[in-house]
């Protein structure tokens, strides 16, 4: 089986923006209509088409098989509003990404976003967090580490700030990918700098405190191949090494992982090269942040499992861990949603299905 | 000839500091003595103490010849004070690393700090850049993107607010390296993630804008290796086709090029595989982030030229391009400096100097 642990709900049908943006207007209008959680109109045929052309055409024509899914990271936008603006959008998000998995139980199982807002403690995303994980059955979530989009005003992860949340997640015993959402700082591209700065800066506050002394099975996934983690990797091991703190190896191997969202062979050669293979998982942030096909491969870029399959450096069981075995340590209730649905053994063949491959156009462009 | 372009004053002597230490005790006592530069009483011995048992000894040790050099970095914390504090802390490190050039012409040529503060236009840090360029001798600047210190409340680097001073390194014909200093966002750990950010930051502003378009021989040297930016080439090929932007080849061929403060075997491998080679320079950051030593290889993590000695995949060529030329190409001025003081072909051999390596222990650790 093979298990990409980085899908956003990118493609999501139009109406999910329109109540967004309704939600938006009436901060404008304090004096208007009393703020509710209210509905977002999505009949089940909207769901299906926004997928069946998209994620799910990419599943299949690329031979993986169930992607962990959260709704749209950028849209997120915890900046914006206030602690309710932020609870009301994120259930609608997560409300819409349980739709989609009860719709396509194969191919989606849950995680969702928090409702966070600057200044704003993190206890208070309990809720929505239990009501994902107990009543929709979500196996995760998103944890923004900067709320205020680019201004960077919430103390560091390693703070007690986040520990409410952290004694949570490990009650549940469900991880949060460290994901930020976009930027409203001018200096911050959000696909093409601020994701990438955020886990950088998410892996320097772990290596830098004992935050896993006191959680011994807290466990986060730093996206997008780690930021620039692995490429300095030299330079990880010499500031552990100069701070005194144990090798990178030891304070990682529980709680810190990495997944493959990046879009080069020669990147994930060397991710697999220097960060334990026990750490890392699958990944491919598709539908997401390069859309494109490589005019060097003619794939597309995000198109992550062929840099699996191609790498010649590690073997087939270490491969596997990668697509399967380190998804369901890190995320253990995946096991009970995926169980009777198929088994691990039917589905490790790493070949497209046929529909996939037929339904596949190497020039399709998504949008 | 082996030029490292990055090198940083770490081992100034301690009076540097004690001025720096009275500057900032008279800005809390403002009605105290008159604001002026003052004095930093070091001798020239102390200048050598503080250089023949570190980047001297470690030059010879490692085979290399002469440094592109400048104050420390994460000294520069232009977030302390206000202009007029960042003005004379910058003219007297500034005085200082001229000292260092001025007693030792083959080894060092220097690159200034520019007197920078949260809000103050950057023209306002002309008036240095040409006492440092054409009354010193210096070749270059370190430009911070960030003077707020990790709250990134300036513009991007592409905004018209830096075009002044980008019209003066143009007429002067200086490159800037793109360097933070110190951080006070406790988010970010310095040299762990905050100088990274900031490299990853710049260029992905230089992808999204038509900086070069206004200022066609504007050079912009990102160091470290260039942050997180040739770990994620592929990423931001595809966020360049997506966004309708030239191949990133074209895009950065005149203006953009990184260093090789990367210390490991692995990362100086993928960064020459995907960033022209004629865009690279090499670099070591020594004595700086990381001092202590590799035990995988038994090297100094920072020694980077034996990254570069050690690559298989470019010939000697490409790595004279490295060591050398491109350094020429972006520092122009430094012909004239290094005229005189030796010919390159006689330094061009890679082998270390008798004395060097007699200098040289294994054991050492720079403190």
């Amino acid at each position: 089986m093979i298990i990409d642990c980085h899908g956003h709900y990118t493609t999501a049908p139009k109406a999910l923006q329109a109540y967004r943006d309704a939600q938006l207007a009436a901060l404008k209008n304090p004096a208007g209509a009393p703020r509710t959680k209210g509905t977002v109109p999505i009949t089940d045929d909207e769901i299906r088409e926004s997928l069946e052309g998209a994620q799910l055409k990419l599943q299949r024509a690329r031979g993986t098989d169930v992607t962990i899914f959260s709704p749209r990271a950028s849209a997120m936008a915890h900046h914006i509003g206030d602690e309710t603006t932020s609870r009301h959008w994120s259930e609608q998000c997560n409300d819409l990404i349980a739709r989609v998995c009860a719709l396509y139980p194969e191919n989606f199982v849950g995680v969702c976003q928090l409702p966070q807002s600057p200044g704003v403690p993190p206890e208070r995303s309990i809720a929505e967090l239990e009501r994902c994980v107990n009543e929709l059955g979500f196996i995760g979530c998103n944890l923004n580490p900067d709320p205020s989009g680019g201004h960077w005003t919430s103390p560091p992860l390693t703070d007690r700030w986040w520990y409410p949340l952290y004694e949570k997640l490990v009650e549940l015993d469900v991880p949060a990918m460290v994901h930020v959402s976009s930027s409203c700082n001018a200096n911050f591209h959000a696909t093409g700098a601020h994701y990438l700065n955020a886990d950088t800066t998410a892996f320097m506050q772990f290596l830098t405190a004992d935050l896993f002394k006191d959680f011994p099975t807290l466990r986060f996934v730093i996206p997008h191949g780690g930021g620039a983690v692995p490429y300095h990797w030299g330079r990880y091991r010499g500031l552990a090494q100069d701070l005194k703190r144990p090798p990178l190896g030891d304070l990682i191997r529980d709680n810190v992982f990495f997944d493959t969202c990046v879009y080069h062979q020669p990147g994930i050669d060397l991710l697999v090269a220097v960060v334990p293979i026990d750490n890392i998982l699958f990944g491919s942030e598709m539908v997401g942040a390069v859309r494109g096909i490589d005019p060097e491969t003619g794939h597309y870029f995000d198109d992550t499992k062929r840099y699996i399959d191609a790498l010649t450096s590690i073997g087939d069981a270490d491969k596997r861990k990668i697509f399967e075995d380190n998804a369901r340590k890190v995320y253990p209730r995946i096991g009970a949603r995926l169980k009777g649905s198929r088994s691990s053994d039917d589905s490790a063949r790493a070949a497209p299905r046929a529909d996939g491959a037929r339904a596949f156009q190497a020039s399709d462009q998504q949008s």
